[in-house]
């Protein structure tokens, strides 16, 4: 089996660890617009060789696993330059825009949409884990467009890998994921700035936080390359849960203004319940 | 060495494990206003023997760890109560209103106003962890009020627990820890909720869930009868740390509105130097 990666980093270069444990005789090729990226994944033996989009049409398999914006982008010129017989997914964690890139391309039917609901806040191929997506959840789109036998071939990877698949259309996809990982994402880079802005003295923060500040602020050092374009391309979703969680928290203060603590007990009993939808998420980390 | 714990959950239970192992010749009591808490505390072996207020006056050491708005009532009591060589100290998470408590009490010099800052969202005497407050802080405020001898007794545990001492006055305590902790709560509550409200279908949350919403709603677990009375304790703080978190969420959400999207780029680049910030904070989990 031959596979390229392209985009070499967390999500690519995690996938390409489990290809070589799974497929000991896959020959694994690297694609990345960052020549020390792709040196540094041939050099941790993530990938066998770096490749070209010529080298494109021969591959049984292609992952592309690089920022939305740029995915909008290459991925008709990735679909250009495919076999026929070529699979070609994505990881990108909006859909809508991405389907959309594809949707009258003449091998639209080599590319399945997918976004595997894995990673952590780091990047680069140093970043790459073996097993990240076991157990993991990933979502497939508008799956009837792609042909059945090379959904086959993607879905049995995915099986391999130990991922459950849920299969969703791109808008509801794209609003459902608004609510569970990018409004997380934005709390926690809106919690970094305000602290960081009001604690200008490092050390008061070191001394005085502790694992919940930490727990609350991970996602604050996630790469704004990969969020910047997430948020642009999920605009409208993200406003609407930004603008319900802003309400929500002006409602909260409003109770602690005018001394209903009553209320805001109630508040927090009410959303205790966390706790067994929590249990039912599989974590890394 | 005699020591009652006042309210025998995660936080006391972890004081008596650490003195279990540091001092082995060491009595524990425990006190606590839930009967099955007290039973299950001398069950895990926390505690040796139930005991009431009648015995603290025979006590070396009395740790309290209760709810702030219990803590400001019975500290009076307890300090009533005990020995004039019994130092006691509490670890609420907030301070000023605490130290006012017993501002003019007789025995004032008998009291250590501290707050380790360590925990877990767990709560109850089955949370208890060994350890827990190994490379911790504990911040203590007016240190100046207490007696010398009874400061060291209790710095002298401190010490054999790993904990890193750090001292405050109360107000200045009360107006960082509400950056650094209390506004991380409510951020995680609220977003749990504005979650939960949505995603009215839980299995829709479990299945797209991925461990970055676990990381920021972590603390949505946490206990409304622990966490109110510190927000009402510490309201003006609390509600001023809300107040630039929103004022941040809607400049950010505006720029996203606008698609300004090299602001939202650059908002989220600076926030990034929170990595090399919580690279410094020590952690439980």
């Amino acid at each position: 089996m031959k596979v390229a990666i392209i985009g070499i980093g967390l999500i690519g270069g995690s996938f390409a660890k489990d290809i070589r444990r799974l497929h000991a005789a896959a020959t694994l090729f690297g694609v990345d617009a960052n020549a020390a990226n792709l040196e540094k994944a041939v050099e941790l033996n993530l990938v066998d060789k770096p490749a070209t989009y010529d080298d494109l049409a021969q591959m049984d398999m292609v992952i592309v696993s690089i920022p939305v914006d740029v995915l909008v982008q290459e991925l008709p010129k990735i679909l250009d330059a495919v076999g026929e017989g070529t699979v070609v997914f994505d990881a990108g964690s909006t859909k809508a825009l991405v389907c959309k890139a594809v949707a009258t391309h003449p091998k639209r039917r080599n590319f399945l949409a997918c976004h595997p609901i894995a990673g952590t806040e780091f990047s680069g191929p140093e970043a790459a884990i073996e097993n990240l997506y076991n157990g993991k959840t990933n979502i497939i789109c508008e799956v009837e467009k792609t042909a059945f036998k090379l959904q086959e071939r993607a879905l049995q990877l995915f099986q391999e890998m130990g991922m459950r698949i849920r299969y969703m259309n791109a808008d509801a996809h794209d609003k459902h994921i608004a609510y569970v990982s990018h409004l997380s994402h934005i709390s926690s880079f809106m919690l970094g700035k305000t602290v960081i802005e009001k604690e200008k003295n490092e050390r008061d923060i070191f001394d005085m936080a502790g694992s919940g500040f930490e727990s609350t602020v991970r996602l604050a050092k996630s790469s704004p390359a990969m969020w910047t374009p997430i948020f642009e391309q999920n605009k409208a979703n993200v406003v609407e849960t930004l603008e319900e969680y802003i309400q929500n928290l002006q409602a909260f203060k409003k109770m602690i203004e005018e001394g209903d603590f009553k209320g805001v007990y109630d508040e927090m009993n009410n959303t205790n319940r966390i706790k067994q939808i929590l249990n039912g998420i599989p974590l890394t980390k």
